[in-house]
């Protein structure tokens, strides 16, 4: 980015832009400079609070004036360092923007601004017997818009997919400040390439998203919640080849003994499983209420905790959602901060990743959505970069994904070339160039530098 | 595109490249050089048929070196002149990549090559009792390669969304002859933008497919066809409105009765509901076998045909699916060959856009997915290049998509600003130069030629 010339200075112009009460400086700013985990953490030269797409405009015209880099924010529930200023960047945060429009009960699909919370999404999808395709335990705080952002996962993917899948359209500012994306969209459109769905997944590096049109799905009447005991990885895709027969199958969450005994202190609640807990834990979501005989089959003689009403699959739901928190503090009484990683691990390598996870950081924590391959890791220990980019190192090469949710950020960006070819690096580097030819988006984050 | 300098002869380097048996001159390429309809045709400086990815990156370095465009072709079942040489383009089909890998049941997924049809694909999906979530009348001919590069529609997007939303992984050769995409991919990969879903919808103007992952979807046990006769548009609405009641939703084609008498009588059997027929009739899939108060619902005491066995079924279906060949079939015994739209028309404007059909060209015959808004249109009459415009300014005005089916083409690029912002169009290009500087790769169509 160069530096323009002319022009109010930066402040004057963002406060032009937003207003002066939206414009964030020193200690209220401090809580938009640091990630959810507090591993990644920068100086922003100001935090604005835009409550317009047109307000959006205003903003990245007056950073691309004056030469400083736009780093866009949602819910800073990201894990990568993603929404972090980096080099005196302003952070616009699209909290405001958090309009939720009639639910279209026909296609069924809804508009949303992008600072909505997926948990306000869902409410208004609720009232209609319908849901966001995409489910995560950071609903209340995950704005729609940044995780079309990450094109984020959660627990339903295994049955719905991530959630590009359900992005109609988007609005979005790119880094020349014109405005894209008609919300909302229409079901069929096949007119040019699809911008909505080459910002799904961009994390702010070519546009900023300012509002989304989502397709939504019908919310299953009645869900069958267990967790059920496994001895070993084998066990676990046992069970989870077992669930498929079973119904539609949610959501399938492994977890460790470790993690569920982290969580259950955490929340002052005893395990689902007594003691002593199976190595692993499964927990299982199959849409419908089937026989005693269906559930027989599903558990398979394991040991099995079966929700028996929905404050039963809360419960169990609980221990899941619960790993995240749970982590943070164990870290924070060990005076550290959690390496996270969140990956995506081929079936036939699970057992060995968990295995050298072990080996490396005998107290981290695995959990995720095993159906889709995806294992959340949080490294505890005394575990150093070259830990972590071995950890990554496995994962690529055995064919998985060193980004399964959360996005590159910045966290991995130097790893990319770990998952992505010099022909598939050089174009993104060119399609980055053509949106954002100053490198005024998000600079530092998905694409490594510039060799 | 330049001219290179030096090397062998085009000719020479494309039989170097696939063979000389692959290199396609004269009356043999002269199936290759025209659309389905006859209504586009061209003259290729050859057809190339590789049989390898590399081979097609061997064809795309020669055509650079040359400086003579490539147009990728699929099945040559679009409608826009999308796979058609204009001036002295290669012609790059890809028919003979038409492998179909082993069907995964877990993701569920296939890898197919790019020339693999519909129905081979969907006919290996069906052994594992799984479809391809995307079906069309031109199965048997239409490519998963073509069918992603277009993001092909069809009668199943109301249950399970457009072509791209199948999409889990390509692999693509670019116009620098570089090789991009990992096949199979994963179901969960945050790790960049994606090329994958930038290349479905590009219409070969980005890279050319190679072969495509793609997601499977539960083929339905039971399924309920109807036709139901309708008054006018508006109880068209009302009883798809009905049918979503009735059960999941998986087909709603509006058909005219002028439309359905052409089909009967080039089919040589009786149209579906006893004459006189009501002026539109409607073809519905509804999964699962819906009790008789449902069917009762379903109808709602209009003339009806509900299909009592799958025999049944198919004559009710082919009904539908005839229209095309009896649309060609009407015009050549007039001598002329049909202009075919593929709008997507929003509910509110549909009777206004037939009443405006109408009265442009009585000959015309209409049908459409209605309840994703896609319309198809054949003008049988005189109609004129100026009423064809005023058609589609018709239907981007009200909102719709001049372009729901089959892309942009080389017919509606020069009209994409009917429905795209000057932005847009401005970031499309951007896109394009990125990918293709020199103008390698189906140029002419998607976007019109630069101001």
């Amino acid at each position: 980015v160069k530096a323009g010339v002319g022009g109010p200075p930066l402040l004057d112009a963002l406060r032009a832009a937003v207003g002066e009460a939206h414009v964030l400086l020193g200690a209220d700013a401090a809580g938009y400079e640091v990630d959810w985990t507090g591993r990644f953490a920068g100086t922003a030269a100001a935090v604005v609070r835009p409550g317009s797409t047109e307000q959006v405009v205003a903003v990245v015209r007056a950073c691309a004036t004056h030469g400083v880099p736009v780093v866009p924010r949602g819910g800073g529930t990201g894990l990568v360092g993603g929404a972090v200023p980096r080099a005196g960047a302003v952070v616009c945060s699209l909290e405001r923007l958090t309009a939720v429009g009639d639910v279209d009960p026909t296609t069924p699909s809804v508009v949303a601004g992008a600072g909505a919370t997926l948990a306000a999404v869902d409410a208004a999808a609720a009232r209609h017997g319908l849901a966001v395709g995409v489910d995560l335990a950071a609903r209340d705080a995950a704005t729609v818009g940044g995780m079309v952002a990450t094109d984020a996962g959660g627990t339903r993917v295994v049955a719905h997919g991530t959630m590009r899948r359900h992005v109609l359209a988007v609005r979005a500012v790119l880094a020349d400040g014109s405005v894209v994306g008609r919300v909302p969209g229409l079901v069929k459109d096949a007119g040019g390439y699809d911008l909505a769905q080459l910002l799904a997944g961009s994390e702010g590096t070519l546009g900023i998203i300012t509002a989304v049109h989502l397709r939504l799905v019908p919310r299953p009447a009645a869900t069958t919640t267990a967790v059920v005991g496994c001895g070993d990885v084998a066990d676990v895709l046992d069970r989870v080849a077992a669930a498929r027969r079973t119904g539609p199958l949610l959501a399938a969450e492994l977890l460790q003994a470790s993690g569920v005994r982290l969580v259950a202190a955490h929340l002052g609640v005893p395990p689902p499983l007594p003691e002593p807990l199976p190595a692993l834990l499964l927990l299982l979501e199959v849409a419908g209420t089937p026989d005693d005989a269906a559930v027989a089959a599903l558990v398979g003689g394991r040991p099995a905790a079966v929700a028996l009403d929905a404050a039963d699959a809360r419960r169990l739901r609980a221990v899941r959602e619960g790993h995240a928190e749970a982590v943070q503090r164990a870290a924070a009484a060990l005076g550290r901060v959690p390496r996270k990683l969140d990956v995506t691990v081929p079936p036939g390598a699970l057992a060995d990743v968990l295995a050298e996870l072990d080996r490396r950081d005998p107290a981290a924590v695995a959990f995720g959505h095993v159906a889709d391959g995806t294992l959340h890791v949080a490294l505890l220990g005394a575990a150093a970069d070259e830990d972590e980019a071995a950890l990554l190192r496995l994962v690529a090469d055995a064919g998985g994904s060193i980004a399964s949710e959360h996005g590159v950020g910045a966290a991995k960006a130097h790893l990319l070339h770990l998952i992505r070819t010099p022909a598939e690096v050089a174009a993104l580097r060119a399609l980055k160039r053509a949106l954002d030819p100053e490198g005024l988006l998000n600079p530092g984050v998905l694409l490594p530098p510039a060799p």
